[in-house]
């Protein structure tokens, strides 16, 4: 991204919301989203004539200024307003299996900052937690991705899927074209430098994380059919939300995805 | 590492307990600091002849049985005793601001599991946190850096210094031979994967991690006097705690560190 206005440190930022559905025709804009209205008027306290900016997770940042504030409304004209192409670079997607003790919360705020992709929350054979529907466990996910987008200037979000079995996720998202990693705790193993390496053109990457308990053998062998390479992540045992986001860093960091 | 004992998965093992004096020579160990005492007979509820690892965290790891267990004493004898030689791969320093919102504790766990080897919590210009002695918090910085070296089955633990300035790190730790990344928000930057390839001879990293208002100007030009490279971690703003994690990650699996 070259735009300048969005390079400056976070120390100097404009409040940042989310919206949407921020259409580039649109010269004012109203915010009626209960939760995004109350942090503008009741947290942040802005007022009439406070510059802010709009997001709609698609791409598109739009620079305004509060024009009329109501009880659940908030008007804002907008004044700049830029739609950002996709990255052409690689795509991470990552299928992590619901811990037991770290919080999945946890996972999509990092991995969000860190730029991936697709989140898939996973059932795995260890897996011990069980996904209860109706708990309002899918928006407050969808919150954490909102918020952590938001706090680390991203403007294209990551898509979140619901909780899927793994072997759900092999047949979905495991294809020729895709490179998948699955870290494993025993077995025969190459570093996760070593996998990339095999795979130097593509930049199209699925990882597999499994649970505290690790996956069974069963899973490996079921995932090595569909091309999966079984990685180790270092002598040391990481906890899966360690080891999920250091994935993901390794491969942004250093594998130009 | 090639003991076939320390590579099985985690839900197989024994408990492991931090003995700061193990000798080769003991045959027979007394446990007696209150903590470790108190966890293997109060929270684990370990009875004699349960089996017992453990570790000294200078690269000993112990096997044995517990023979006696009086009020505040654990007695083991000692079956089989492995001392270990420190790797001879790459040495990572990470010289961390003491952040505001993020807990120094969270960078401390997720980078003992990740593999650094020495931990500088340091005061920068724009630090807001004021270290305050007397506080135990050099106590607490310890234990959290036992217990994850403990969970991750890391045999030498990380070097925890006192805190230090900027400046007093620049003097003490960059050198000539070793690579310093300082990550910035601004100004001329690379990508860190293109300033490990600049040295791809050395192994030995010094990375300094801004706090939330970042470098000023003034330390990262004075840290490029010193030889450090200005690095960018992407488009993305991190938070402290996942800038340091992402980027000890990063060296760990992709650059043999």
């Amino acid at each position: 991204m070259n735009i300048p206005f969005i390079q400056r440190p976070t120390v100097f930022d404009m409040p940042r919301f989310f919206i949407p559905n921020i259409s580039l025709k649109d010269q004012n804009i109203i915010i009626s989203a209960a939760d995004e209205a109350h942090h503008i008027v009741r947290v942040l306290r802005l007022k009439t004539g406070d510059d802010v900016e709009l997001i709609n997770g698609l791409g598109t940042l739009a620079r305004g200024v509060i024009t009329r504030i109501l009880d659940h409304e908030v008007f804002i004209r907008i004044n700049d307003c830029l739609t950002m192409k996709p990255r052409e670079k690689g795509r991470i997607i990552l299928a992590c299996a619901l811990p037991k003790k770290a919080k999945f919360e946890v996972i999509l705020e990092k991995c969000t900052e860190l730029g991936v992709d697709e989140i898939i929350p996973m059932m795995t054979e260890r897996t011990e937690v069980r996904p209860h529907s109706g708990g309002g466990k899918e928006e407050r996910f969808e919150k954490v991705i909102v918020n952590a987008s938001k706090q680390s200037k991203r403007l294209f979000f990551p898509i979140l899927h619901p909780v899927m079995t793994f072997d759900d996720v092999l047949t979905r998202f495991a294809s020729p074209e895709r490179v998948v990693f699955i870290p494993w705790l025993e077995g025969n193993r190459i570093s996760l430098k070593d996998a990339v390496s095999r795979n130097p053109s593509s930049k199209d990457f699925l990882v597999l994380i499994g649970p505290e308990g690790d996956f069974t053998s069963q899973e490996v062998e079921r995932s090595i059919e569909r091309g999966a390479l079984a990685v180790t992540l270092g002598d040391n045992t990481l906890k899966v939300d360690t080891a999920a986001t250091a994935v993901v860093a390794g491969l942004r960091l250093f594998c130009d995805a």
